[in-house]
């Protein structure tokens, strides 16, 4: 039998000794100075391969927001393919669509994702209701993170108004892990800008479904209650996303070197933050 | 001062007489018979100008959902900026993105869909909270669609939740006329597949503010009620949208003209119903 998406989550974090999620979210305007001549495909490329190479050694993982990757035009696509491959399986692959509609388009959602694209996984939002994510859930080779908590300032508006299975996002969390039962392919997407919020999405989780978190550095989420509370019994099934703090570490000639300086010291605090938690 | 978004929707709805908006989804699988031999670009770049060329006397709109092309591959952006272009600015062109993101990202959404796209408005939805709807909100020169209550059979998990300001889905609506009261620049998506909800959505909007109506035909949604009931006292501000019934009426070689029947008997039947609401 093949391995769940939660099994191989749980393997790269291990193979990797890494929960690092390296957001790759390119923004020309950000781009290091010396890329300024170059056309918009190129500077996109290079860049973007430059912080792959620079920060492979303590990634485990990869996500790639699609609204930048749309603003290149075409070309955004055909990187987006290329960066995967180059990736390649030895690290979680996550597109940031947020897909959300109607199960017949959820469908080209996901031909797209997987076939064309050559993710492992996807963001999705609930917005339009549970059966809208069947093409997700049923996909027992491939992994989908719903998002429960965003890490936005206007995340409670609808993510916590009261219900009575408390509020509405720890509904949403409780209701993916009874999706995610079946093909064990699921987990959330919990903000760290909110204390307590990933202390309790483990708990309604407990092992093994995956918490992905954004919001760490550029966003000024908490590293170490995100670590301390989201990791499960074995000191994994967490995913710490930072995207601008890493690429845009520098805009001077030291651009990949800067990234890949950030990128370990968050790795390496991230570690410790799991070591401490072994010693009592 | 430059007409508003609203303005010149109203305006476009006059001049063609149709509140037809045409969903330009393609589906290789669905596509005419003799187009199996065609690479998949060129299919979906002949089927889809076809079906422009046959609707075009009757569509006051066109409607893309991003995901469909997404499925065809980088040339997918390409094909929708040239489809966007031949169809020109005398109709309205919509892209069906349900964007959702952190503010940041959204406006890379807005870029791509305005800038490098050549739409005339978006889609929405509002999981992630109002703040996140800003770069729509605030751009006076295109138009935005908050999805409140969408066509499929999963959209009461969500938004049907009880709120003080009535369904969650109302509360939307509301929002929306508040959002949109600046620059004029706002509607709402809500399914005809719910009796009843397109009047309500009626009474929350006043006049002026549009709603754009999925789920006629292949989503089994009535039109009477939805003409009847959606149109604002000048019986326009409504855009009623089909895609499948219209582009997969024959697979046959009588395929756009098929098309072209089906969009002149929708569009003829909707204004038949709008004609009937002036005589008492």
């Amino acid at each position: 039998m093949a391995p769940t998406f939660q099994t191989r989550v749980d393997k790269i974090l291990k193979a990797r000794n890494s929960l690092l999620c390296v957001g790759l979210d390119p923004d020309p305007a950000q781009f290091p100075r010396s890329f300024r001549s170059m056309s918009r495909p190129v500077a996109a490329r290079r860049f973007l391969e430059g912080i792959v190479r620079a920060t492979y050694p303590v990634a485990a993982a990869y996500k790639m927001q699609l609204g930048c990757y749309l603003g290149l035009g075409p070309y955004g696509l055909e990187l987006l393919a290329r960066l995967n491959r180059r990736i390649g399986s030895t690290r979680l692959r996550i597109l940031d669509l947020k897909a959300n509609d109607i199960g017949n388009i959820m469908r080209f959602y996901h031909g797209a994702a997987f076939d064309q694209l050559g993710f492992d996984a996807v963001t999705i939002t609930p917005w339009m209701g549970w059966e809208t994510l069947e093409p997700f859930v049923e996909d027992p080779d491939h992994g989908f993170f719903v998002v429960a908590l965003s890490s936005n300032p206007g995340a409670p508006d609808f993510q916590e108004i009261p219900t009575p299975r408390g509020a509405l996002w720890q509904a949403v969390v409780t209701e993916v892990k009874r999706l995610a039962q079946k093909h064990h392919n699921g987990g959330v997407v919990v903000g760290a800008t909110y204390a307590d919020a990933v202390r309790v999405a483990r708990q309604l989780l407990g092992n093994e479904f995956p918490i992905l978190v954004p919001g760490v550095g550029a966003q000024g989420g908490a590293l170490s209650t995100t670590v301390r509370e989201g990791v499960d019994a074995r000191g994994r099934a967490l995913l710490v996303n930072s995207s601008r703090s890493i690429l845009y570490a520098s805009r001077g000639p030291d651009w990949a070197a800067a990234a890949r300086t950030e990128a370990e010291r968050l790795s390496g605090q991230i570690n410790q933050l799991r070591a401490g938690l072994r010693t009592p």
